[in-house]
């Protein structure tokens, strides 16, 4: 019964043995490996894209603050939600990436911005002459950090926007997996199709080690990103036991698997609370996560029971009265299982 | 026959049965696993340090930088050198890390800085007011860039002129198993006993995927660290997998029986190129690497038969008088195979 | 008629002729002049500090980026004002300068942060963990950029907030004789008695020609001031010029009369705009500026006759019913004459 | 007697004067003022280089920064002598406003690099990888730090080189005036027609307050200069008092008057120093600066009646036999006199 966080789950065995095969004599260094070739080829398969330079690095973080970093000057607006991953949890990576930039704080509801809000902060900086940050780049989380998704066109009414303006679009896809399982779409079309230039395609959180792929769909500014990521320390050596990984998680639709996996887990974790008297959604769950709250002495019987996951926002308390409804996150990933699931539900239920 | 760089031997198979065992249920993210627990106890024991902060980072160029980072100001001069890894290899991400410094290159024959270099490069920075680049700290490599190694005396000599300035000292130890294997000193003797601050304690080039040891040894500094880990993109979600490689590496003396396996690879290559007439050191091999010249024709039998390493410097050609000596780096790695070596000295030697 | 700006007003004849006398044979440069000495020794006396180091800039941006940056790391949050200078005026100047930092906006009316707006901002960043940015220092703007002032009362309130939690505080004193002016109250009491641990304090919008002084109380920061200063390009070489100008402007209290002049300027406009049938204030008049809104008419006989003046927000037009209020803003300055007020509110008025 | 630094000499009256005049009413702000329309037009007429970008900034640390940093991005390597100022006087700006950079420092007589060097260093990176920093721009210092002066072939032959190689150069001029009345050439072929892209053109060691003119040769890199300088606090609100200074300067030639002076006195003093018995030039006279030993006993005499210059290297000791000829920098301004010059030598020749 965890459900903390998704980046706390094991290797999918696939991946695994794909690290094995790879250990095998000698190869070359820094992205030169055969299997890196293989991993180009069949991502610009999967997302269509033939001209996309794409690279590895290992973490989130770094993917994300080196996207950004070749598209943003150090005086550039990195439009983004209020609770974005890249506001909240990257300990200012992208202003350190960056050189300097400034992240403009959009709102919306269920960690989703709205196309008015981003409208507002666009003309913001657009008006400005010399004196303010200038106009910088759209950053989307999909799925989001409320367990939401953009669908193809929410994106592109987003994209649009910021095109309009002259800038480009990343998308913080830490979970893009999850986001592509539940909108029934192609990559492509909720990429490149729907105006993101750059996109972080996780795999850390969805069965990989530690490995994401970075997707410039134009090539222009892949020299640029090799020096920034050489720079940042993030140009691997040993680089193929990272193309290993990817290798396996493209394999077959792995990654796909996992995440319908870890989505379908959601769904049915969510439906079942929402049988739980008292209980109700915070955030409608479209991918991977359940923000919901149920009544306290629920939440108490599943922290006896050793139940891993936040009470959200954090400051609420388990002491008090009974049947109060107190709101959670929960997280699931390729490896939870209907029995951990089942299990919660009848702890939760009482 | 591959002696182009040890970053391209494959894992021990010690290290990866240690991420399939890691690979069980949940585990805590961001280094809160129980195998880094483990970890920080055996390093501190190693290293009979047992204040000392120990972190993990993927690469080496992120453990040097973070490392230099955390002890230089952006105004400050890092004295390395003219050779050192983070002067000719990491595409500037020192300066990167630390915000600005600069890094004062020190000759010295062999890749060991002499001290009258440090000295002289110190007493320069130190006049300065206000005007000139202030300064900063020492860094050694060791095993150096050019296959010899510092001694603990020869650490001590340069660290003490260090002190005298007040100044803190780093070791990039990309490859510091196979200095203390060359050294037979122990990890404190050739560390803090002889006055070094932090210390990049490679894995990646001695049998890991990509993990390297930050060791801190006095722990004022390591919340700084970690701050800097995190927004450098360099702290992992699923850091279990980086603690379990260290692990294995420190489990039964392994860091420290591949570096053996290198070094006596070294030797024996060295030896063997001895051996052949017209032949000549270009550095003493006292770790992995060798730099020998020998006949060019000796080059051109070892090429055709697929050998792989560098001529050093790069600029040489095998066009030419057949007897003249060129120079090579051949490197050695905990995998290389006394088959290889004498394989490869049967095709010099003709 | 010119009240777009008090940074577009003359040098006061006073600071001119302190050029002229301090052209004198030569001088030590950088900062070692003769004048800097007794500009230092003023300060120190104007705020009963003895101890601060005292520093001067020929530009506020600098004044407030050499200020916040001493003060806060790369990972620092800086808490101010939404409209604060430093977050819309300075093209992230700040951001720079910190070498990253993230300013934390914060909300209140007619430019002034309420208590409970930085309580919860710096609670926000207080909870963090090595994944958020971490807490940084508090900087308000005296007189705001609304034309109001933080009392010394007022200053301690939100100081006593930042030092609970260990944080220390900026004051961009852009206008800050302008505040003192307004406040009746000494610059010790604004300053350093009400918790704020460096000021910028201005003499550019008050009637010199470009020069900051920067006011460290606690001088333990003082050094990395001075390199700081230098390596933003920021340390003058003939320094003396700025020592004159601020000499001559703590002469007989010249920085306090212009500011009383200036002051009383906005008074008599901000009472004879309030005369005008239809006007309003927008925010109090409390210093130099005036923010109200009286009928569009007024406005089109004012641009008529030339008078310089910005509508605040500047979106808004001058076509379209005669009668509806529009709101603008209107700075005065040292040089602003009676005449000059009395003409306008003629125009205005009809 | 004072022979320590240009910069420690007073204003032109011509200068003062025009500063007078400036203050009259109010004035656009920010650079936007009447006379910097003036000053921009008269600069490209100098320079005859109709479609130059023209700024001004208050320092030549400034000048030099900004020039640099919109030509060299965070990974590129600055060609500089090894006394360049950017490289010994400025505590680390050029790296602190490119965002890293490395200075990569080539040797050559008399403070001039030579053109072997130069090669050899480009060279070095152009063969890198991503490992490596990349190539950057070109600086010179002209005149050289050595009072010495490069020539307009000089200058080309160095930029040719740098063109070959796809880098543009920059002339970090604070001493552009004297070299231009050493040479006898016009600005223009001392800049763009001998290749340069971006020159610092100084005027505050010449007779100014504070102001260096940039100016960009190719105005697409215009608006970043434009942002850096806002972003660098270099931007000023009452520019006015900046654009009359330059205004004064370029009128009637001041520049090239006071640049004559200054050469005209230090050559009168090098000629004098060598006809002391035992003198000799340590670098050739051909600007403002001598750099000349002679025997110690003078410089006692020099000394005890006053003279201010420094003995060059700064290590030398007044003391010990009076015979040994001792080397010293003298620098003489616009304002430096007959009377002085020869009084000085008077006293050194005993």
């Amino acid at each position: 019964m965890f459900f903390a966080s998704d980046n706390s789950s094991p290797v999918a065995p696939e991946v695994l043995a794909a690290l094995g095969h790879a250990n095998e004599g000698y190869a070359m260094p820094y992205g030169n490996d055969a299997i890196m070739e293989r991993v180009r080829a069949r991502i610009r398969d999967l997302f269509e894209a033939p001209e996309a330079a794409v690279y590895l690095v290992a973490t989130g973080t770094a993917a994300n603050s080196l996207s950004l970093a070749i598209f943003t000057p150090p005086w550039g607006s990195v439009y983004c939600h209020r609770n974005a991953h890249i506001e909240e949890d990257e300990c200012g990576a992208p202003e350190f990436f960056i050189g300097g930039g400034k992240l403009v704080l959009i709102d919306g509801e269920h960690a989703r911005m709205t196309p008015e809000g981003l409208e507002t902060a666009i003309d913001f900086t657009a008006r400005a002459g010399v004196h303010n940050m200038q106009k910088g780049m759209l950053s989307l989380t999909n799925a989001t950090e409320n367990g939401t998704i953009y669908r193809p066109a929410d994106v592109a009414r987003l994209t649009t926007i910021a095109k309009a303006h002259g800038l480009p679009s990343h998308m913080d896809g830490a979970r893009f997996a999850n986001a592509i399982a539940s909108a029934g779409c192609t990559p492509a079309e909720m990429t490149w199709k729907a105006g993101i230039d750059v996109l972080s395609f996780g795999g850390t959180k969805n069965g990989l080690m530690g490995v994401e792929a970075v997707v410039i769909f134009d090539p222009a500014k892949a020299w640029e990103f090799e020096l920034r990521r050489k720079r940042g320390g993030h140009l691997f050596s040993k680089h193929r036991y990272l193309s290993a990984q990817m290798d396996a998680y493209l394999t077959d639709d792995l990654w796909l698997r996992l995440a319908r996996q870890a989505n379908a887990a959601a769904q049915r974790l969510s439906e079942g609370i929402l049988r739980v008297p008292g209980a109700r959604l915070v955030h409608p769950t479209e991918a991977n996560a359940v923000f919901a709250a149920w009544p306290r002495e629920g939440h108490r019987r599943a922290e006896a029971a050793g139940a891993a996951y936040y009470l959200w926002p954090g400051n609420q308390s388990l002491e008090g009265d009974a049947t109060t409804p107190i709101a959670a996150r929960l997280v699931c990933s390729w490896s939870t299982t209907d029995a951990d699931v089942d299990h919660f539900l009848d702890l939760i239920a009482g």
